[in-house]
């Protein structure tokens, strides 16, 4: 199978493949909502009848939520096994004024699909489903095929969740390929191969029984709001690192070959300000930039609350203090539990030594605490990695970019240990796509680069 | 004039007297809503023509918002001359709901009186006008008096700010009695010597040109939020001092006389948790409590806003972050207006320290910049406050409390500074009396002490 081949095919099959894509939009899986549950279940149908219609066998596998589409082929027992991951639920398309067309009745204009999961995460998800048919057609799938299509990405995830152990042989396989992800300019293709893992908690501190008046009270009454700052500026020292004792333990430095790899594509501090209003002058400032975003965790406050915050004064000692606090976290960490222990374990005894007195009132609380999910590394040197990188270039014409994402997709990690395969995220989708906003917008250009990838990928699976 | 011959009088008119102070809270004048604007101007013709009625001349000065009532009585040249200040407006009566009986209906029950200003300020400015009334039937009244009540007391004090310059003269003396406090328990009178001032400012750090994504930018972007709680943090010693330079330079240490009379009337820090639920663990830990109150500066955060602040978690990178911060100021400390500029210095130096690069795309804001009042401070040992003390403790029978207060009551300094007059607070108020609450009273044996404590102050006000 040679890139020739696969694009011919495609330009042949275009219209009929968006006519199908088109259809695959239309269902409003809005998984978040209840009252689309109908629609998300005839969703999941129609996929799992069109993955039969493609040459594949198929089933839902019913969970307590929304059913998963399972799908399958079984080349030869010889041949690799790709586990391949996606969803089709969408995020509702709110607000719906700010939409050009109905997000739900897919448009073409220059060049781009738009609507709601154009992109994320049907489109995405339909350039392998159709690459997959293709080479059935074709006789050119060379490896074994366990799909698993969830229906509520965009809502927590309840479903995979509770059934990802009883599925645990139907998703055993060698690489976990999904296609939810991205490539930071159109030209070139990239390759994630590192996610951060998430952590996060809220803390209060609550002082007088009712917020008293500063000018009876001040300088007198503690200031929970003051001790907040305190406790909260005591988690970071000057140099921009996280002062929590143990965080950073096990995580290894970047290798030779990652960092040979990361600095294809370099941020340089002007373009970062260009893109967001400031210079990267947030976390340890010594390191660069993306070995920050990619090899080291973080923790910051996503948001804080006390006293009076309207116009004007009001003269206060509040009574309560609330921050919120996530960490990402990476690879060589400890566990997220532990993570979780070791960061309220420092909060609470940085807030013991500045109130050592048991009887002073004062109380601390950490609650709302959540371990979202764990930190991932793929080598960038293993098999499959470096045959997906050779594909998008020479689909590219572009050396490929290696990403190490700070983001976080929680259940990329449970399912690759549970398949024990490799993950390989693979995506086109780019910047401009606006997904989760209005006008959610897939280039037909990179959806045909999907389509490219997959087939190729997928024809040349052998290790 | 001795306190059997003053009480006697009382007992035999508390029911004509009691009449015409319900007639007086009647009258719907909250000046706060300008639809009570008319209820408000017949309030203080009310009260004009009552001055009058009393004996004294009395006309209405009017003023950009609300009229003052100004009336006046000469005794002689020789005579010392006391200025009393007063306001005729009260507090909106919401929540009605709450209200067991009309707020404007006033009743009496279990020696008490019900109603809106039933306390602050109708009740305690009416046993002074009834003082006068009978000095002046006596012919006992010993001092020129010039008696000032404005109508906006309890809506910022536009009117009088407006024209005190303009009637200066008319307000020259040497004693200024507001009758507009209060005292710790019922059993013994107070004097407050001391009332701090206030500053006030907000501090808005802004950052990324909006909320970023925690798992993209965390331990990249700055944080708003973090370098707020740094930069906030900043503002207090360890030994909770304010870490503000220059910011106590010229304060006195209290005299030998005032720390005799403070420690006439201690708080335990048992008692301070019983009353508010925390030890005094706030500002300057080293020092007494009540020192604290009354003679020392205060920086306190009194509100705090970033971010996301709803249930669980949304894991971003704030754009902004934003403080208020106010302080009480206390005699010594430079002026107001020099004090908020040290502060608003400070925090700009701290910041700069942080961010030195000018092109970090961070942004320190310091807005909402408020003086709103001076601290002001008695000589305990003047002739005018001792004289008070002792006609207190002839009627209750006990030592009299001095009371350097923490909050503030901005006009008095000014009034002070205007008039010439040293100032003398003296009110029965308790804090049973819901002022600014629903179901506020006064009680009717407070009452009584009150007009004992303005006819013997009245009559033997000679140095």
């Amino acid at each position: 199978m040679d890139l020739e081949q696969v694009k011919n095919y495609y330009l042949k099959e275009r219209e009929r493949i968006l006519s199908e894509l088109k259809q695959f939009l239309s269902f409003k899986s809005i998984s978040t909502n209840s009252s689309f549950k109908t629609e998300c279940i005839q969703c999941a149908k129609w996929l799992s009848s069109h993955f039969e219609a493609c040459g594949l066998e198929s089933t839902l596998i019913e969970t307590p939520t929304l059913p998963l589409v399972y799908s399958w082929y079984n080349c030869s027992p010889e041949a690799p096994t790709v586990v391949f991951y996606g969803h089709y639920d969408v995020q509702p398309p709110d607000p719906l004024e700010a939409w050009e067309s109905d997000p739900f009745c897919a448009v073409e204009k220059n060049g781009r699909l738009y609507a709601r999961g154009a992109q994320d995460n049907k489109g995405q998800l339909f350039y392998f489903v159709k690459a997959v048919e293709f080479l059935l057609k074709q006789k050119a799938l060379n490896c074994n095929l366990k799909i698993i299509i969830e229906g509520e990405e965009e809502s927590g995830g309840k479903g995979i969740t509770s059934v990802l152990n009883d599925i645990k042989d139907k998703i055993k396989g060698d690489v976990l390929l999904v296609c939810d992800t991205g490539t930071p300019y159109a030209e070139a293709g990239a390759v994630t191969v590192g996610l951060r893992g998430i952590i996060a908690l809220t803390v209060e501190i609550t002082g007088p029984r009712k917020d008293l008046h500063s000018g009876v009270h001040g300088g007198v009454a503690p200031n929970p709001a003051q001790i907040l700052c305190t406790l909260l500026s005591s988690l970071h020292n000057k140099d921009g690192s996280v002062a929590v004792t143990g965080f950073y333990e096990g995580i290894a430095e970047p290798t030779a070959e990652e960092l040979k790899l990361l600095n294809t594509f370099p941020v340089t501090d002007n373009l970062y300000k260009e893109l967001t209003g400031v210079l990267p002058l947030g976390g340890e400032r010594d390191k660069d930039l993306l070995i920050r975003r990619g090899f080291r965790p973080t923790l910051e406050i996503n948001g804080i609350t006390s006293g009076y915050t309207g116009q004007g004064m009001k003269t206060i000692v509040p009574h309560n203090a609330e921050a919120k606090i996530s960490c990402r976290t990476v690879v060589g960490q400890k566990k997220p539990e532990e993570l979780l222990n070791l960061v309220c374990s420092q909060i609470e005894k940085n807030f013991n030594d500045m109130f050592p007195n048991k009887e002073s009132g004062l109380h601390l609380r950490i609650k709302e605490k959540v371990t979202a999910g764990e930190a991932l590394k793929v080598n960038p040197t293993s098999w499959h990695i470096q045959k997906a990188s050779e594909i998008l270039k020479e689909i590219t014409g572009k050396e490929t970019i290696f990403i190490w994402e700070g983001a976080s997709i929680p259940i990329i990690s449970e399912l690759s240990k549970v398949s024990g395969a490799l993950p390989l995220l693979v995506g086109f989708g780019l910047e401009e796509d606006n997904i989760h906003a209005p006008n959610e917008s897939f280039s037909l250009e990179q959806f045909m680069k999907g389509f490219l990838f997959c087939s190729l990928f997928l024809s040349k699976a052998e290790k």
